[in-house]
């Protein structure tokens, strides 16, 4: 086993796919360095050394210390100079670099080998004692935190730390000699300085500072290898979904210093913008400074070049200016890196007394906006190919251009409210109110609001309409606000605890903040974050953005998953189909209910006590129905349009107050007590698993014939204008066949009536939505009877996993900080169960029906990585909110190349 | 294809075994034929004439008519008489015969053949006209009703058919003529009222009474194919799952008649007591009677011989007496046929003239007693064997023993108040009260009560506890109410819908019947009926009942599948032992926190607002537990016990009026604002999918760790005390394994602790609750940490089905009726849905952990078709209710022989 790769002077043991083993940093290192980039020579310890140490009781590998010792003397070859050496002695850095980035989580050190016998040496070589007394300082510092510390087994209180106690030591000094900065400090100052940090280690850490270069050397090894387990690494990698197993690489690295005169700097760059993606090499520079400088921003860089200065940085010099033959030698060097790697690079350098040395690159990070330019420019620059264009935005991204955005720059400095689940993205402000009614009043005044309540409900729709945002103190991802507002695209945050909501007092407290109806919040619904008062907020408008446009008919080429939506008003289908939706995969028919005029019906048809009583009730609700379905399925000719009938529970139509049950009484000429005994009836212990769905129609058969009726009559008459339209009537929670056959039955008679009627051929399908377990089941039963299947995904973890999505806020933020799921079922399907059951059912009704059309109209119609899953699992299309349309052609593209 | 099996004289082309094919009826007549026992020949149409007619739109196969004609001509040969002979003509009966008896639900003509040409005749030869012409009427009456009024597509209105008109006419005439009972008419007056009769038939059918003996005979064939498909029998065949393809025969037989006079007579007989299970011959009879007039009861019957005559019946006179010789040739051919089918038979009989004609024989059917007495006494005669004697009670029976029970006749005239699901069998009787409270201080006063709800809860325990039995509005046959009632054996009648309860005017409504506090009502437990005032009690005491006792001694011989009980207290478990529980499947520990003196503790927990205030107050309920579960481990010594952690959510713990929580906010400090907001912040839209199971151990796992250490403690002091006790901590509610996790390791660190503490070793398993679909979905999983699954298949059905137990009947009783569900997946097990679950989990689990003791402790436990299915799926044992576990006992050994 090679625990130890070597790279320096154009050679290396490793190269760019060695990832796993070296880490990112030290493959990219081995492969600059083949590329023969000017690299500091060092080597990589893997991080099989790192599994190694955890699995033997944190012992290193037998063989290490003398590959190190080897690689060792290669790099003082390759440098000319000698670690412990004290005439010319070798500088060593100590890095961490896992296989994945994990940015600040893990130790380094710098500097290694400053010891008492080396630094008259360097003093002597470099002529500038100043430099090497402070970068022994810094070595101090930087050691008695990491190595030290930890060592002695101390944990302190935060800011109780040796680091923090050795800044207050060098600030009591400067305050005592009237000294500015650090560089006003002379030489003795440093001296003295030292020597009071190491008393300070001895008294705090109970152990001398190591006057060993070798010491020195694996404390730094060892320091690194155990923050992979360190609580900051450890917490990363949950959040980010990284095994414990992978471990880290440790590199070891010559020094360069780009502190040590004005011939010496430091910067970092990207190969291309990464917040805009033009292609401009973009970065920031500091002469006579140290990396960590840059990134501090103690000192304000400068710009890397001419092109890229602003307004702000004009005045600035460039390094083009000031180097320009270094600066030429990078640009040089970025070109090639960009072209090698055929991706957009971030890298570090340093220049050392006139010499440039390449410490990093790596691919960098970007926005969405950035990222789809690039990837259409590298495409268009033949770097690329359409395929790996495609492959190069992540879905979720494109939500930047869909939807308005919080000004970065204003949100980092405002005042937090309050956080809660992010229900629906992009950002908002408004004014807040308590009621639906105030919404739409204060809307229809002219002004912006948004609508904050405990939790909505069916009849809040017209105020949430009426917002321009909708805050609730409970529910999840899907709850009704949520599925709502993600639905028209409109920013929501849910499940937000910490909100007492007072609708007498019209206000809501936060602990002791207090926002009265009217005050000014603003809400980032991408994050789940809300703020007091009013942020910058900038727009949305992709259909400006030509590289979009391009790569999303670059999607529809190769992509042969379907993507429709869910939508259930002419205005949604408008919307949807200009995000590209090839149909509607979920329209529900129970919101259409609640309008003023028609909820009577409605109510009348739940209090109804004969059959036929019912049947006039419901019947009454038919022209309603069929104008609603007419203007939907018209708004998507020539698409599929599928239709659920009723599934809510009754007692969602009639949550009355004591003063509407008097109303309602009277208007239908029955009992208040009545009224009253028939709305505690319909009470249910758990309405989610009671009496809705297709339990309804079984019960009421006549609503299956009246919204069978609406459909086809209203497709009928459509058709007769010459239109191709072709509705799919789909039966809700279906658990067993029987309930399939009872209510396809109802639906089926109708149609011969409707086509007998109208003296034509309606083009409709009969299936259900797949939502309960049961049916996945028994899916090859259903399948006997059923044209089509839609996934009810959101019902179908419910049950799978026994969570009812309005309830899971009380447990599911600690279930994902503890980790006991790694993310929400409800937004991401759960392959292994949830996903388990949906493969069954495409399995078993497939096999009975192979011409089964199959969908999912869950929430995961939208979420990229479900689309995957749908796409491997022969799904014939996903259905979503029109807002996530191009997240899911994207998507669906890419589960092609996937 | 052979469709008509002749029978006579001694020879058969059928036998008892083609029961599929000729039906019982048909292919019990064949054998007996083949046995040389006298029955009047004739023929079977086979069930395959049944089902070709339906697939052949009606229409009979065309060699049909040519197989009739050839085995009537040979069943004319036997008999010497000719059918539409006018000088010695033969009469046939048209009877339906099925695989499965389906008691009076098809059609039946008699006396086919009879027409003014064959009248004559037959007067001529039997020389008794009013014998005649009375079969004649009877065949009218009959035909014109069977097969004329449902030819002509007539649906009249109840009681207003052709057969209740010629009946009207008759009365009427005798009123007319002053004539009391139809024995007093002469022959012109029935030749009168035939012609009455043809002309009411002509004017309501539109058709003559047909003068034909061939069309007679194929109106009747032809009738009794159609009432396949009649609705009664369609309900019937629902009920009883007979499927439609099966189809009836058709018997057509020699007449024989027992009404010709004083040597003729009919009966039907037992071979063993029905209702005793005593080895005596035991029948009915009557002289010159048809059979009908046997079963209808206008006369008294006869006993059949001087062993079975009671003091009711000792002055009437038997078989045995009258016609001492026939009688002995009856008890010759009981013994016979008992002998050859080896079970009891149920025989029709009648004496035609002197000579005796056996017209059917099956298999008796028997209560519960009376299956045990005759299993037992059958091997002990040599006549089964063990596994035969096994399997021929069906184990439900047993309930009757285990219960008291209603007096049958007091219950058939009393006055039924209303109906609901039968969830606790038995009867009870008692004085009814509308609170727990007044349950109890009634009963302590000497009452006994019924404790009436609209639905309970754990805090109704006690009164429930106090009560004969428990009646509730709400609710299905799992809820709450259903399981404790069951869990002690207790009659519990649950799901009342009719019932409207004021528990502020202390009375319940039924429409408009009134019953106040105090009422004295009955209840049936084992049918789900409510009757008004006291009805007579049967007690029960299976331990006196030897055959009982023997027969349930075979049944643990042969059965593998263990059987455990669910119980939650040392009564419980030591009643569980007495019926023959191997260990506890199911401890549940929630209900042990509603004691007065605990509840308070368990809701300054929920209060608490920091980890050490909860924790104080948790760990002040460890010594109540640890009592707890010291006295259920000590009764259940030997035995495993599985002990569910606290799995219900915490609002059951907090439901206060006003008055309470002010008197809790007191009691322990805190603010009544603060007790409410807690109470409102715990409510859940749908608590069944809610904070409960496992999760709350995870949110507090100061709960799972007091539970372990009580139940730790307990163990390792009965242990120290010389007993050995094996508990087995069950996890509740896991959907994934990191929940499963979790919580072990709790357990695990607290037995650690607790052996170290007590210096021995504990003897303890760890595993969960399978109850999710998603736990079942990957119970490999979970296998690879848990030691033993237990099946809680009441929340796996609710999830499996997305059904709600406490909500379903709304809309189960419907399903059931109409057929939706073939039965409650409650009581059994859905083999298709929920079965399939099951059974993926028993194989991915064993999969990865071999020695997986996997467990049912659902309500399917104690149901015998689900202990089949557990028993095929490979379970280790089954647990359910002490009062089901003899029932469990015998349907495990009948398992083992299925």
């Amino acid at each position: 086993m090679k625990y130890v790769y070597l790279f320096g002077d154009g050679k290396a043991d490793g190269k760019a796919d060695m990832k796993n083993l070296l880490g990112g940093k030290g493959a990219n290192l081995a492969e600059m360095n083949l590329l023969g980039i000017p690299v500091p020579p060092g080597f990589t310890l893997t991080t099989e050394v790192c599994t190694e140490y955890y699995k033997n009781n944190k012992a290193f590998p037998e063989s290490l210390a003398q590959e190190v010792k080897q690689s060792l003397s290669e790099v003082e070859k390759i440098m000319g100079k000698k670690f412990s050496d004290p005439d010319n002695p070798l500088l060593l850095s100590v890095r961490s670099g896992a296989r994945q980035s994990m940015p600040g989580m893990m130790e380094t050190v710098l500097n290694v080998g400053l010891t008492s016998n080396t630094i008259p040496g360097l003093i002597k070589k470099t002529n500038n004692p100043r430099f090497v007394y402070d970068a022994y300082r810094r070595l101090i510092t930087m050691y008695s935190d990491v190595v030290m510390e930890k060592a002695a087994g101390i944990d302190p209180p935060e800011g109780q730390g040796i680091r923090q106690k050795l800044e207050h030591h060098l600030s009591s000094f400067k305050l005592e000699k009237n000294l500015k900065g650090d560089t006003d400090l002379t030489e003795s100052d440093w001296i003295n300085v030292i020597n009071i940090f190491k008393k300070e280690i001895k008294l705090s850490l109970g152990s001398e500072f190591p006057d060993d270069a070798e010491a020195q050397l694996w404390g730094g090894v060892e320091a690194v290898f155990k923050s992979w387990n360190g609580a900051r690494a450890i917490s990363y990698r949950k959040i980010e979904n990284i095994p414990e197993e992978w471990g880290t690489a440790v590199n070891v690295q010559t020094m360069v210093f780009g502190n040590t005169g004005e011939e010496s700097a430091t910067g970092v760059a990207f190969t291309r913008n990464p917040a805009t993606g033009e292609n401009k090499f973009f970065g920031e520079w500091l002469t006579n400074a140290q990396g960590e400088d840059v990134v501090a921003g103690l000192r304000t860089p400068n710009p890397l070049n001419e092109d890229t200065k602003t307004e702000d940085t004009k005045h600035l010099p460039s390094l083009q200016d000031t180097m320009p033959k270094i600066y030429s030698e990078l640009f040089d060097i970025k070109n090639r890196l960009e072209r090698h790697y055929s991706d957009m690079q971030d890298i570090e350098f340093t220049i050392e007394e006139g010499k440039l040395w390449m410490l990093q690159t790596r691919v960098g990070k970007r926005n969405g906006v950035a990222a789809i330019k690039m990837a259409v420019d590298m495409f268009n620059e033949n770097m690329i190919d359409r395929e790996t264009a495609i492959l190069r935005v992540n879905p979720d991204q494109l939500d930047e251009l869909l939807h308005p955005a919080l000004d970065k720059a204003s949100e980092s400095t405002a005042a937090k409210l309050t956080k809660g689940l992010p229900a629906g993205p992009g950002g908002a402000k408004g004014r807040v109110v308590f009621t639906a009614d105030d919404a739409e009043e204060w809307n229809n005044r002219g002004e912006k609001v948004i609508l904050v309540r405990e939790e909505t409900s069916p009849e809040d729709v017209h105020g949430m309409h009426a917002a321009e945002a909708i805050l609730t103190a409970r529910g999840g991802m899907t709850s009704h606000a949520a599925l709502v507002a993600r639905g028209w695209g409109k920013c929501c945050i849910v499940g937000c605890n910490e909100l007492n909501i007072s609708v007498e007092n019209k206000q809501l407290t936060v602990g002791e903040i207090v926002v009265k109806e009217g005050d000014w919040i603003t809400m980032n619904g991408t994050l789940g974050v809300v703020y007091l008062d009013q942020l910058k907020l900038i727009p949305a408008d992709p259909d400006k953005n030509l590289e979009y446009k391009e790569l999303m008919k670059w999607a529809d080429e190769i992509r042969k998953l379907k993507v429709r939506t869910n939508a259930e008003s002419p205005e949604d289908a408008e919307q949807a189909i200009k995000f590209g939706a090839e149909g509607i995969g979920l329209c529900r028919t129970e919101h259409m209910f609640f309008d003023e005029t028609r909820i009577l019906a409605m109510r009348k048809m739940i209090l109804s006590e004969s059959d036929e009583a019912r049947r006039e009730a419901v019947m009454g609700l038919l022209p309603f129905q069929k104008e609603d379905f007419k203007g939907t399925l018209k708004a998507m000719e020539g698409k599929p349009v599928t239709i659920r009938l009723l599934d809510p529970p009754l007692h969602e139509f009639i949550t009355l107050n004591d003063k509407q049950v008097t109303e309602l009484a009277e208007n239908i000429g029955v009992d208040v007590a009545k009224v009253n005994q028939r709305i505690a009836s319909l009470h249910e212990l758990n309405p989610m698993l009671g009496h809705r769905g297709c339990r309804l129609g079984i019960a009421y058969p006549v609503i299956t014939e009246m919204q069978s009726r609406a459909i086809l009559e209203a497709t009928a008459e459509l058709v007769m204008d010459g239109l191709n339209i072709n509705p799919e009537i789909m039966i809700p929670l279906v658990g067993t066949v029987t309930e399939y056959i009872d209510q396809e039955k109802i639906v089926r008679n109708v149609a011969s009536k409707v086509e007998e009627q109208y003296g034509i051929s309606i083009n409709y399908l009969v299936g259900t939505m797949i939502e309960l377990p049961r049916a996945c089941l028994t899916a090859d039963e259903i399948a006997e009877h059923a044209e089509f299947f839609s996934f009810g995904t959101n019902d179908l973890t419910q049950t799978t996993y026994g969570f009812s999505r309005d309830d899971i806020g009380s447990f599911l933020p600690e279930y994902l900080d503890r980790n006991i799921l790694p993310g929400d079922p409800f937004q991401s399907l759960d392959v292994k169960g949830v996903g388990k059951l949906v493969s069954m059912a495409v399995k078993y009704g497939r096999g009975k029906n192979s011409s089964l059309k199959i969908g999912i109209c869950g929430e995961h119609g939208g979420d990229p990585s479900s689309i995957l899953f749908c796409k491997q699992n022969g799904l014939d299309y996903v259905s979503c909110s029109p807002y996530r349309i191009p997240i899911a052609r994207l998507a669906a593209a890419q589960s092609e190349l996937i």
